[in-house]
């Protein structure tokens, strides 16, 4: 059995400037392979509803789960709603439910309810919201498209919320062996055992460490093991420069 | 005028498994920056040579340039030559100037120069060489593309050989001006400054920072006294708030 598919969107002009480094890329990745979700593509764009929308249509098409990134804020450049709704063809306006979110937040804090905050609360027809623990104003899932903010605190939250809703995969197994010694020793052995494994990813991570080469051989797969009989394979196969 | 577009492809299922952090994502957004190239989009994908393939053949028609991360040693899941030759319907096999590249390196530190090592001499039909200062295995560029290492340092030092050879745009002025205020106070105001300035970007980006939220409104544009005459209307409409 495959497990469920997903795709990313992270969207931001302030990660392809470099003025930030995403955080929210590598979170997902870690809690979909515990979670027993393959995430098979990441796409970032710019804050621009037209390449928003063509990625959201493209990337929904093959995925089991998307999730996107930013974009759901009060100010004029958070346009990830509005993208999302002109993918799916769908109208965006003000929801009372997502409303009385932000307007309890705004009443706890003495904040005033106004159009900038209101804009929080528009969502697109037909879409379910996700709780936003952190600063209320809500997320939403339009079919299989999970839309979250792009503040981190914020992006883990709702995660978490969806996650707790999302049925899991299976849980790759996972091993890692390291070896003292550079890929260009161990690839045509590492390639004979990864061709006897079809079912396994045995993957070759080359690495330099206090001014060593190494490398960790990476073995994944659902069957436990399988991977573990791959581990022995390859520790058997370079026995004088495995470490450990 | 318009600064010369770009795409990136990170390639590598570690990146997707959540096992590693990318990191030359970021680093090439801040040097393009700097080059005055505009990163418009990133996509990463598995080692999976169709995905590889098909996500080279659409950015690469729309960008002026295109750089890809990872793929490109000797071990059995780097195939990232290979799906870029099949991207161009080109041919590829061992090309004399890179194999003497990889057998000089190898006689320098006595190693073997064998299959897997030949395997990074292989190189598509048509392409240019990028240097590799770190660990001699080449890139290479196909028309609009430039195919790089995974591994940051090797990744760094190609990209500088790279960008010594590509022409220049216009570095972007920037400014950043930080606001003790929630985005949700700011926004009407900051968004009729954005809709009076159509030739910047001004970008809203909040913050918590020791249990207090705040703001950067980032300016950017290539006329450098636009984006001077914007930050002097930012701090001019939010006089109480403006930090500094």
């Amino acid at each position: 059995m495959e497990n469920p598919t997903a795709a990313m969107l992270v969207i931001g002009d302030e990660i392809l400037s470099g003025r930030t480094r995403d955080a929210n890329m590598h979170h997902l990745a870690n809690r979909l392979s515990e979670h027993g979700i393959n995430l098979y593509e990441v796409r970032i764009v710019p804050d621009n509803l037209a390449m928003i929308a063509s990625a959201v249509n493209e990337i929904r098409q093959n995925s089991v789960h998307v999730f996107t990134s930013g974009g759901i804020g009060p100010t004029h450049d958070d346009i990830t709603a509005d993208a999302v709704a002109a993918a799916f063809k769908v109208k965006i306006s003000v929801r009372e439910d997502a409303r009385v979110l932000i307007a309890d937040r705004c009443a706890q804090y003495g904040l005033e309810l106004n159009e900038a905050r209101l804009r929080m609360a528009r969502i697109p027809e037909g879409a379910k919201l996700i709780l936003n623990e952190v600063s209320a104003a809500p997320g939403f899932t339009l079919e299989n498209v999970n839309v979250m903010a792009g503040v981190p605190s914020i992006f883990k939250s709702m995660l978490e919320w969806l996650l707790e809703r999302i049925p899991r995969g299976i849980e790759l197994a996972k091993s890692t062996v390291e070896i003292a010694s550079q890929e260009g020793e161990l690839a045509a052995n590492l390639g004979l055992i990864a061709e006897s494994y079809p079912k396994l990813q045995i993957g070759s991570y080359p690495f330099r460490r206090n001014g060593r080469f190494g490398v960790n051989i990476v073995i994944r797969g659902q069957n436990k093991k399988l991977v573990e009989q791959a581990e022995i394979e390859v520790r058997q196969t370079f026995p004088d420069v495995v470490v450990d």
